[in-house]
């Protein structure tokens, strides 16, 4: 997977990009630059922790690729995302059974970055990820994710549905995480499985959940509703590392 | 971040919030700044055994959101802390063998925030934080908690080693988790037991593993160093549950 940092110039593209929810790594601004626009897109990296850096003209000129930054430089960062084959190639070479994780709309970076980082340790052989709603491989996943976004492929696919009934014709079994469930330790996990997290908020939809074959619970004790979502995921994939072992 | 609402800033409010009993983490000290108000807040903060750090004007100027500290800023918990005995006293209340989870040092409050859900929701009867190089129940960890903050007592205490050695006079066994241990599986995790988790950075200080009664790993299968310690402290927490159930 390759990294790849582009720049992003000129005070509309960059609002834009902030608003769309891109991850900026840096914002470069014209140092004294104090006018109503700027002082938005300075409001705005602040709200999403983003680093700012006040530079003078000639570093900004340095740093533009097109000349027109008109005062601001943002850069951002992107991953390249795999296919759903590359990710079933991987299993084949291994010689193993898929065990693939699918996220029903995860949409916190730190929780993807540390699901990344649990899915290589735990020999998954690749995450799959929804278009819509969902956060994807931005600089901050990187980071959380120590290095596993280099070795994890990770697919994003638009219609997560679909992609589970392509995946259950080539055998795979699909299992996810949800309260009324059955105890985790009760279900057989092994052979070829896709593990399906739902969301932070919502849990998994009701269209992906009526397409799994099982549905595992995590034994619950105490009086909150959930675990967080990346631990619920950690906690199962080891599950499946047992069953498996 | 925003620090707003839990630092505390400026003499008067400073030395209030001691009086009044709250818990200060931190108490952050304009370096060189000697005056009468500042000693008898350095006195107050020693009577409570507070850290005291000592730092450049430019350092409080950054902690500051109002820029009004006068050389004093306070950081509160936001919740209050329990002692080591009322966690014992909630497991004896449920007629269960103590089970209390020890964090060795996590500094990241979404962290700390997802380890308490785990612990609330796996059964564990507390946890037990360091006061120094940790992270403390600040804004964060409450948010990040979802309310297990609320329901899970967590004890701040001076030395780990010692109240890991209090605790092993009551019974408590120690395990914590390292790369070169007994694979978790193979180990006995049943009765009185403390699971330490180390550091995001660091693992498990020396002088606390060696006090540990055993190290448990966890199966690494890929090429990235460590899982994210609250994934880690679920993955151990669960394994835990499945040998108890």
């Amino acid at each position: 997977m390759s990294y790849e940092e582009y720049t992003i110039e000129g005070r509309n593209a960059v609002i834009e990009a902030f608003r769309s929810g891109k991850t900026i790594d840096k914002l470069y601004v014209l140092d004294g630059c104090q006018d109503g626009p700027v002082r938005t897109i300075v409001r705005e990296a602040k709200k999403h922790d983003t680093l700012i850096q006040f530079v003078t003209k000639e570093r900004l000129d340095q740093l533009s690729s097109t000349g027109k930054h008109q005062g601001v430089l943002a850069q951002a960062a992107a991953y390249e995302y795999a296919s759903v084959e590359e990710i079933l190639a991987k299993a084949r070479e291994k010689g193993e059974d898929p065990f693939i994780i699918l996220l029903d709309g995860i949409e916190d970076p730190h929780n993807l970055g540390a699901i990344l980082r649990t899915a290589n340790l735990s020999g998954a052989h690749g995450i799959i990820i929804p278009k819509r709603r969902a956060v994807g491989l931005t600089a901050v996943v990187a980071r959380t994710s120590c290095g596993a976004i280099n070795y994890t492929p990770v697919a994003k696919v638009t219609n997560l549905k679909k992609t589970m009934d392509d995946l259950k014709e080539k055998g795979l079994w699909f299992v996810c995480a949800d309260m009324d469930g059955t105890k985790m330790y009760d279900l057989n996990m092994t052979g070829p499985i896709g593990l399906v997290i739902g969301s932070e908020g919502e849990g998994v939809s009701r269209l992906v959940r009526e397409n799994c074959d099982m549905v595992a619970s995590i034994p619950m004790k105490g009086d909150i509703d959930s675990l967080n979502a990346s631990v619920a995921a950690g906690i199962l994939a080891y599950e499946i590392v047992r069953q498996r072992g």
